[in-house]
């Protein structure tokens, strides 16, 4: 049987190996990039590299969530800390992942897809609350309530491989599975170049440091 | 205390009712209008008359669900059928409440609101499996997790208060709550008049015989 995926793309280092298990793993690929109104738009950009460099089609949604704000990220009078500090931080976006999700299986059930990737990671993270494992297994129960084909006994996979790794594990991968790590980007300032002090950079140079790998993009 | 809800408004019947009813129970309440690419974006202006005549902020959010299609609604080479006939009908639009609930509750952790509403209707309606009261509910358990709010121990508190009301008592409750009827619109098919032959419209006659009411906007 074909099996024919959807995967939430940023286009920075998690979703892109996501890209690259589901790629691995199945046989048709859709990459889904949000254009939310996220003051580091430039990954949008990023996220197209890595899904032409698979083949995938690419499907960016525009879905502005600056109306309402409440983020560093679609708030510009918010600045971006250098370090998250204690609790969830002012980069979490209200219902992001809820929202990305919510939208990914509309896609999938109307593009007959099987399963939604999402490469939400709880281990070496920002405190999000919508990327624990919790928030996913209720998710995925929600969904099948609310689409069709869970109601006719199908209901769309949600799958969340990356949620239980050590983020050297998920450098790691990359690595084994040639994942085009040259194209990814995960800076929250947005800038030509990351800026290396944001939560996102920090996260992301610990693990290639623990990993003991050159970080391509850096 | 203050109560502040949002209330998701197309500017149909239910909805309609459900804005009234948080007017009645509410210290402030914002509307929020999904523009999604529906056939019959003439709602989102009636359901700008219906806010307006409670004086209340309305927020129209634009997410457009045609770039996937998979619904009669949001597809213009799928016909809108007169009867929906058995089963899930064409007129169905994957995930449509799920995203925006998801949206919803997004902003009501951003503008600090205790509440959102919901006009679904699982009694006499057109069968689409979110709109009934296990998805609701599995629905406000994944929000207060992926919400920080939930984490914070004070969850978005998501209601549906006409879910499980016999539309003919929805009419009685809108005549009841004085909502401005006139200003609605139910038609699926968007014409400036309603079209009195699709689903919606024939669940909504049907109502308002029922209620032995005449309908202010046929």
């Amino acid at each position: 049987m074909t099996t024919r995926a959807g995967v939430i793309l940023s286009g920075g280092l998690d979703s892109t190996v996501c890209l690259a298990i589901a790629d691995r793993d199945c046989d048709e690929v859709l990459a889904v990039t949000y254009d939310y109104g996220q003051r580091h738009k430039v990954e949008v950009g990023h996220a197209a590299a890595v899904a032409a460099s698979y083949g995938a089609e690419h499907l960016v949604v525009p879905i502005d969530l600056r109306g309402w704000g409440g983020s560093a990220l679609t708030d510009d009078t918010i600045a971006i800390p250098d370090d998250g500090g204690a609790g969830i931080p002012v980069t979490y976006v209200p219902a992001r992942n809820l929202i990305f999700l919510a939208v990914a299986v509309g896609i999938a059930e109307a593009r007959d897809l099987d399963a939604v990737y999402i490469g939400v990671n709880a281990l070496d993270y920002s405190g999000y609350p919508d990327c624990r494992p919790e928030f996913v297994d209720a998710f995925a129960a929600t969904a099948a309530l609310a689409l069709k084909r869970g109601v006719e006994g199908n209901p769309v996979d949600v799958r969340a491989p990356l949620i239980a790794m050590p983020k050297a594990d998920i450098v790691r991968l990359a690595i084994e599975l040639d994942a085009p790590l040259h194209l990814t980007y995960s800076c929250y300032r947005g800038g030509d170049r990351p800026c290396g002090a944001c939560d996102s950079c920090r996260i992301r140079a610990a693990a290639f440091a623990d990993a003991s790998i050159a970080d391509p993009a850096s």
